[in-house]
């Protein structure tokens, strides 16, 4: 790993310069487990709060297979020819990868790595889906301070990762394979219902007329379907990340949406909402974690609940047997910040 | 309010011995928020606890206007006719009733209210929807104890009711107007995918043919979405609850159900699942309850909610600005099961 010498001020100046060492080096400190890292990384991030916020965000999913590499390399080129800079993060809770090795990204998305106004940055190992995201969340931060004006964030499509996904983005997009239906795709209808933009990728050759089926029925379910964005009509469409066929009209789509929604308010208010909500589920995992961590509960709460699946005992008197000593937290490891 | 003298013993005995007094007695006791009372009816849900599990749990809702009240009176007095004894449960945030008046269902229900082999009880009152529901899910164990082979709970329709009844009941009936979309009805879709039958009530008369209409429209919606339990297929019909049509077709599809899932222990396997998910939602609201009424919590979540909402702070370092001195929780009050 990178050596952390930089001082808090060298990592604000360097990042708000757009220094891509520095920028990289202050993301190793977020990804960093140790708490006295944590502490810098929180200052570094409070210092440079004010400058973040103006990037658009993006998030992309999509099951495995689904050509999600494919695509964000093609689109992410198209974007920089634009005029654009654009930061690729991921959001992977299966990642053993450590901070510092690219390697993996670099390889997956050749072109796009070698452009200057692109910076790739793989998903932060991580032994919880809250760890991971939230320094995602915050290498979004860094990024923002650094210029970027576009944020690409990858889901690998799995779990709960999209979730994780939908709360910190503005548009969300979801890539599908051509023919296959939602069930042989591993797309879970909730996914599909958070949706601003579903992308029917691989619609090229000999799987052009299949792609067309798959966009339809799409837009068919789509009618069910209250819009993931108020005031947004979620569309399907076709694209192929490999020919670059309907890549352009996918960044007119993002450009629209920010376009209608920017102007009413939509986008500052989710982000508002998402920041809060955000705040909420930090309490909540950490008031969980102190509680599981507490001796008395990990000698007990199996058991408990153990008795409650049984029908041993009703659910109000095994809670209340189990949180009747705990009138002090005070034995529980202090709040550490690993996660 | 009801004298609370009947002993453990009494409680116990009364209730198994299905005396309807005692019954009543019971459930004012679970419904009572002192913490003395609350003591004691833990201990009678403890004895009794080995005899419950045995009926059949209908959850019901759908939107105010739909008919719910004239429905239960009408499919509750036939399934007394075919043997059954039924008791009548609501899940009503909104109510202020206390516990003891039970003059409106008895209106709402005149003639379910006269038959002897039916308990109608109203929505015990609260301050949050979890201490609503709480109560709801005791009597109803209080009432299989005393024999009830069906248990009947309605949800007013409205927020987050509907959650807390599907997450107590077997199966899960959602009724309907003729003619009026899902936006319309203010049903959410989220409703919709939790159904395990949906009625469309009203089907009388002129409002036939649009009645016929709204069950094609949901029949249709109902195949882009997965079932709300494993196994079973979601259908939609038609009833009309003054006129009594359709009503035994609903009992036999209820029949159906338990037939086909039961042997699959899908049933038995939900009930698990109920039951560890409510110890979870106990143990996590209490936590969230006793940070909550923490003197520093209250002196300083508000101004620091707002500071993460305008984006002056980030979510973790309120977090840890907020928990850092929440080493213990022993200033907080004593979880005194008031919900």
């Amino acid at each position: 790993m990178t050596s952390l010498d930089p001082t808090l001020d060298d990592f604000v100046a360097g990042v708000l310069a757009g220094d891509r060492a520095i920028l990289s080096r202050a993301v190793t400190l977020i990804e960093s487990q140790s708490p006295l890292h944590e502490k810098k990384a929180q200052k570094v991030l409070q210092e440079l709060l004010p400058h973040t916020g103006k990037a658009r965000r993006i998030g992309i999913t999509g099951a495995p297979g689904v050509g999600k590499s494919t695509f964000i390399e093609t689109f992410g080129c198209y974007l920089i020819q634009q005029g654009h800079s654009v930061a690729v993060l991921t959001i992977d809770p299966t990642s053993k990868l450590s901070g510092g090795s690219i390697l993996g990204d670099k390889t997956r998305m050749e072109n796009l790595s070698r452009e200057s106004r692109a910076f790739i940055r793989p998903s932060p190992a991580g032994d919880s889906i809250g760890g991971v995201a939230r320094r995602t969340r915050e290498t979004m931060l860094l990024c923002e301070a650094a210029g970027f004006d576009l944020i690409l964030v990858e889901s690998v499509g799995v779990g709960q990762s999209e979730v994780a996904l939908r709360s910190m983005v503005d548009f969300f997009l979801l890539l599908l394979l051509p023919g296959a239906g939602d069930e042989l795709q591993g797309i879970k209808r909730g996914i599909i219902e958070m949706a601003d933009y579903i992308l029917v990728n691989k619609a090229d050759g000999e799987n052009r007329p299949r792609a067309e089926q798959a966009r339809l029925e799409q837009q068919a379910s789509l009618a069910c379907l209250q819009p993931a964005t108020p005031g947004w009509k979620t569309e399907a469409a076709l694209c192929s990340a490999r020919t670059g066929e309907g890549v352009p009209q996918v960044w007119q789509r993002v450009e629209q949406f920010f376009r209608e929604l920017e102007p009413k308010g939509v986008i500052a208010k989710r982000r508002q909402q998402q920041a809060v909500d955000w705040f909420a589920d930090l309490i909540r995992d950490e008031l969980q974690r102190r509680f599981e961590q507490h001796p008395s509960v990990q000698a007990r709460l199996p058991g408990l609940r153990e008795s409650v699946c049984r029908g041993e005992i009703t659910a109000v008197a095994a809670a209340r047997n189990l949180l009747a000593d705990l009138d002090s937290f005070a034995e529980s490891p202090k709040y550490d910040h690993k996660n």
